[in-house]
């Protein structure tokens, strides 16, 4: 297995993409795949995994006093343990499994949210949110009065943090925000923003979809309150995410969903619930989504994430590179950008791009990216990204930069 | 494959184990799974659909530019239509993808259920309800005002339509019933409940779990207004289920979960969310999944329902006939109960029972079943239930006779 190779950290790749079976195009032809930030491919770990758990290991949780059932349901619990371990959270009570962040920010819109904001409250998104860490917002602000404030960017597409130092105030309730924009690949200074968000009595929700998987995380060390990821975009299935709270804010929330699993004791009388995290886990879990996504983690686990990181990053310093050689290239986002790199060619709409390259079997995103406010702010309609995972190297790049030129031929 | 070989409709069962990976022990014996109520085992086909959607096919849904991205989007759609298919649905637009049954049945709940639920208007439940279609009305009417009566059952075990019919009046808004118990085994007159229902102008919800593995399903002829069921009880995967309802009916809906995908424009002044199903679905779905439970769907196509219906029915009845042969055996539900048997023995508490069994790699279910307020009814704490699938067969009903007796020497 070449997850045991020893790490060359370097845009030249990491000699990774034999793991992936999804790397080849149909025809057998190595397949350069730029929009890890939408979903990233899963190592043959985490498709075995799935095949075992569905397979011959195949049985549900929490329920079966068959012994092949009490197996599943320490294989559950040991994904939740593994993730606890990923986050360095204080204990695996802090973890619920949801499907994805989406519905990690919508449950503690709903019930966190539900429970704590009230008319006149304020809540502090950004300007690069992904929609999914403004919408559930929108909802839960129209339906208890509370007023949405968005902060600012930076001119290089940062969260400005002294901007959010300026604007909060002790009626803001919440502070969400993305660790690292989907379209701009900058990182938010996290643990400022935790600071300055406690700073009013304010809670952090932290949307780390694209931060999971390319930055070593620490619950504690961050400071926030809550954290979303899901676990498709860590090499791991479709279905599954995280949300991590803190334990003391997870037992004072209300259930969202209703169901089996989430209860104590139900009666037409009354009905009483069980403590988080399974409170928050109505009905049948995706278990086998779990487990794989475990494998996922275990996949990882050779890695140092900020070695991964520093990977990513050198392979978007040389796409930002190769891009500034073209002169109709616009490039968004800052300089450092963590393996995410937007951009717009002149006279090229970015779908139209997208197809060319389609043709070069280099698959890139063009679009708004969920980033509709975002996409306002920088004044374009759509962008195209190119984003990496640990299986991207320089192959990839310059496969781009041709598909570049072949489009720029096409538009002469 | 087994799956063409001619249908052989008789209690020795269908010959099709060998197409289920699952239905062996660790150490390669037959495993005579009786927990087909809770979770179904998955054919290879399945696996297989699986395996391919998250290795070789994978990409992103509806947003990519390139080949795959399409081409997995035209998978996730076909899936759709297939469900669609499999019910008889009027349209694709009336499937709306979720993690299961419980999910399902809160965004009714919370969607339908906080829009058009008043103070004082009453939902109309009964007493074999599992959990997931208990609690999500108990939060939605204690947030509502409105109120929950409950449908008794016959004596044998149905929920009692001539009651139902008494007990229902124009302050009933919604009546929420399970297609087919997953305790009793017993089928409700589901045409009938409609009419009711209708009768008033209450809607129906079905919950049909159990129903959907094992009955022809025709939403039309059904004529209700709501349907949900898990596709890990269908033979498929874990993390997706499905919701149908009338188009008119989600077209007034308004969104759930706030997200990527179920928007139609994003902007921090006002958001507009897509039409159904896709205001529904938040965030990126479960794609392999949804996938693969269109295989499992496409695994079921050579059978007829009716004819899987009666091989579990008669399987069974056998196994009624088979327990009522020990005196210290009390059976629970009608004798012509769709595949799911539940018993209590005197003096053997169902865990021990069924961790006896499970020495003789026989898995039955012991518990309340999350239908605790059945359990009430019936006036026991638990039961011990057996039921089947389309693999099950006689020699399953054989382990389980021999394991009772061993119980019942070791108890005597």
């Amino acid at each position: 297995m070449s997850q045991t190779a020893p790490l060359h950290i370097a845009s030249a790749g990491l000699g990774l993409k034999a793991d992936f079976p999804g790397m080849v195009t149909a025809d057998g032809k190595p397949w350069h795949y730029l929009d890890t930030a939408a979903t990233a491919q899963k190592p043959q770990a985490v498709l075995d995994a799935m095949n075992n758990a569905l397979g011959r290991d195949y049985a549900t949780v929490h329920r079966g006093v068959y012994g092949r059932s009490a197996q599943m349901t320490l294989g559950y619990e040991a994904a939740r343990r593994k993730v606890a371990g990923f986050m360095r959270a204080a204990s695996e009570n802090e973890i619920v499994f949801v499907r994805g962040a989406t519905e990690g920010i919508n449950l503690v819109a709903q019930s966190w949210g539900m429970a704590n904001l009230r008319e006149g409250d304020r809540i502090m998104l950004s300007q690069l949110e992904h929609h999914s860490n403004i919408v559930p917002w929108q909802m839960v602000a129209e339906r208890t009065g509370s007023v949405i404030d968005v902060c600012p960017l930076t001119e290089d597409g940062r969260i400005d943090c002294d901007a959010l130092e300026t604007m909060l105030t002790p009626r803001h309730k919440l502070v969400a925000l993305a660790h690292l924009s989907n379209v701009l690949g900058s990182v938010l200074d996290a643990r400022r923003a935790a600071d300055l968000a406690h700073g009013v009595g304010a809670k952090l929700l932290l949307d780390g979809c694209q931060a999971a998987p390319r930055m070593k995380l620490d619950m504690a060390a961050l400071d926030c309150d809550f954290y979303v990821f899901s676990g498709h975009k860590l090499y791991g299935p479709t279905g599954a995410g995280v949300l991590w709270a803190r334990e003391s804010l997870l037992e004072a929330m209300p259930p969202w969903q209703g169901g089996g699993a989430m209860i104590e004791q139900v009666s037409f009388a009354r009905t009483t619930y069980a403590p988080p995290p399974q409170r928050f886990e109505a009905g049948t879990p995706m278990i086998a989504e779990a487990i794989a996504l475990a494998a996922a983690i275990d996949y990882l686990a050779p890695f140092d994430l900020d070695q991964l990181f520093a990977h990513e990053s050198a392979l978007a310093r040389q796409t930002r590179d190769m891009l500034r050689g073209f002169n109709s290239v616009r490039l968004f986002g800052p300089e450092d950008s963590a393996g995410i790199v937007s951009f717009a060619i002149e006279g090229v709409h970015p779908h139209d791009l997208g197809t060319i390259l389609d043709e070069e079997d280099v698959a890139i995103r063009a679009g708004h990216h969920c980033a509709q406010p975002l996409m306002e702010h920088l004044g374009v309609p759509a962008t195209a990204r190119a984003s990496f995972g640990l299986y991207s190297d320089e192959a990839d790049i310059a496969a781009l930069a041709r598909g570049i030129e072949r489009t720029l031929k096409i538009f002469a």
